[in-house]
């Protein structure tokens, strides 16, 4: 890309810097005003790894900042602001870029998060997303995926499998006929979940009820067997998962009468969810589901933290084999 | 990569967690305890791009870090914590991964800097370091590159044009006749002189004295005149440099013996300097002189802010045609 290039890119991006510690995003720095403490995390995404060259570039952009912010309300934080790193192909249109960041802009402008500073840089290689996001915690507790203990509650947000079943609709037609729904509520819908993988989700909505009520929590990437396995590994406890539990859509509940044990088995460890899976102490059972109630949303209690090691799930009273399962960030595996 | 290898990644980063908000960077986020106002900045070198593909590794890890360190030092703040974005490419070895760490952390524990968190992804492009890098202000005033006055001088660290003839000794072995010096010593240089080059430099010991007295402040990396012209251009200043006050090393000087203006005009727009340029009030002279001696490093006073826009240079009696010069960020140009 020639300088101009760069130049033209930054007054795009600069639009959405509206802090006076941006800059203009024309400093060599930016200041962030925090008092206390300050939620960070990054996560990068890359194309043929995390997404397709194909996906419209306006989901790949929501995609690389939801897959961020999702892991800010799973901490019980409220995004303020990003840095954002982009690797451009030179390949790939330079007019792409203005539709990259008009949708990333609608995104932060929705949120109310202040784009702070970045860089762009021309790549010989796939493009690249790398964002870091700032979020101020809610409550006086951060909770880590170390904090579960044994008699808590497990609980999970939305629908489990969205993102798997996204991915196949997106991928493999045949297998569709597995779960699509009849009619044209049925066909909407299949965009819809090609929408979901494509551009993932970040549940801001729950990061208050996380910061009130969360023992350990994370969000769920990687599938929701191996994000439970991370937790009960770092708070060195079990989990024990019913299947029957697991919250699913029309589309995931017809594709497991379909597939049976091996189809629920694809939906927890499918990833690409970016719902928040979390502890809770038995009490606050009425208080989360009032609260998802508020919300219009849905959580539901898919099992329990026990002394011990490791994940184990059932299903229609058999062992689900969830074993070494995960997501491993690869397209199609 | 398969998913044990992002594992035993990990723990090879874990040593350089060390405080309790990094959280082991096993959580989907870290914790960082502010008091006021955060430095931040993120920059990234891509292969091919920034550096070499067969650049020594450990080279590569330090200039990741120090092109950032640099920003911070420009600022007036001294570093504290940095997130790592790694793009490991699927054909690179995975064991030099071990040798990208060790250099890395050589230079955050030389620096007390905490690895607060990061993401490592495979990729099939070109390996690609992104670090957003953590800075306390030291002193109350944080300078931009919008600060500078008509009636301050304009300051330099260290000495111009070293990044550019370690660019002309790694790749155009005619060219190093020109200005290698004779015996063992000129050999050592040279090989200094590429290390430089392919390392970078950050010249965190100057941060106090920016924080201290400069007004406009910026640090080296697309060549002197390019971050001055963005200096005059974000203060709507203009700048005057002469050509003979820009401090060169043994080596730079003969280059410019041997190639006059035009020999000049490559090291002053070379880029990957990584020193400090800044401007200051005429009263803060002689502090300045004293701080550097104290520090046992140099600085110059290389010319003046002036009423008007853009930057001139002149050198022996005549004008530099220092025009749009700049460095555009590709090797070899």
């Amino acid at each position: 890309m020639p300088a101009d290039e760069f130049e033209i890119i930054r007054n795009l991006f600069a639009r959405y810097a509206k802090s006076e510690g941006a800059r203009g995003l024309k400093d060599d720095a930016a200041v962030l005003e925090v008092s206390g403490r300050l939620v960070v995390t990054t996560d990068a995404i890359v194309e043929g790894v995390h997404f397709f060259s194909d996906d419209p570039i306006g989901l790949i952009a929501k995609k690389a900042l939801r897959v961020n912010l999702s892991d800010l309300a799973a901490k019980g934080a409220k995004p303020v602001a990003i840095l954002l790193t982009l690797a451009w192909p030179t390949t790939r249109p330079a007019a792409e870029i203005e539709a990259f960041v008009e949708s990333l802009g609608e995104e932060l402008d929705q949120g109310g998060i202040d784009l702070l500073g970045g860089d762009t840089v021309s790549t010989h290689g796939p493009l690249m997303i790398s964002i870091t996001a700032f979020g101020e915690p809610i409550g006086p507790r951060i909770p880590s995926r170390a904090d579960a203990k044994p008699g808590e509650d497990v609980w999970v947000t939305g629908e489990i499998g969205e993102g798997y079943l996204g991915l196949l609709a997106r991928t493999e037609e045949a297998a569709v006929a597995d779960f699509r729904q009849p009619g044209r509520a049925g066909t909407l819908r299949l965009s819809g979940l090609i929408a979901h993988y494509c551009g993932a989700l970040s549940r801001e909505e729950f990061a208050p009820l996380i910061a009130r009520v969360a023992g350990a929590s994370a969000d769920v990437s990687d599938g929701l067997i191996a994000d439970l396995s991370n937790i009960a590994a770092a708070s060195r406890v079990a989990i024990r998962i019913e299947g029957e539990a697991v919250p699913l859509s029309a589309e995931g509940r017809a594709f497991v009468e379909k597939r049976g044990a091996e189809g629920l088995l694809r939906l927890v460890t499918g990833g690409d969810d970016y719902q928040i899976v979390f502890t809770a102490a038995p009490e606050a059972r009425a208080g989360i589901e009032a609260a998802a109630r508020q919300l219009g949303s849905s959580v539901a209690r898919i099992g329990t933290v026990l002394a011990g090691a490791g994940v184990v799930a059932t299903w229609r009273g058999a062992a689900l084999e969830v074993g070494a399962a995960g997501h491993r960030h690869r397209l199609g595996s």
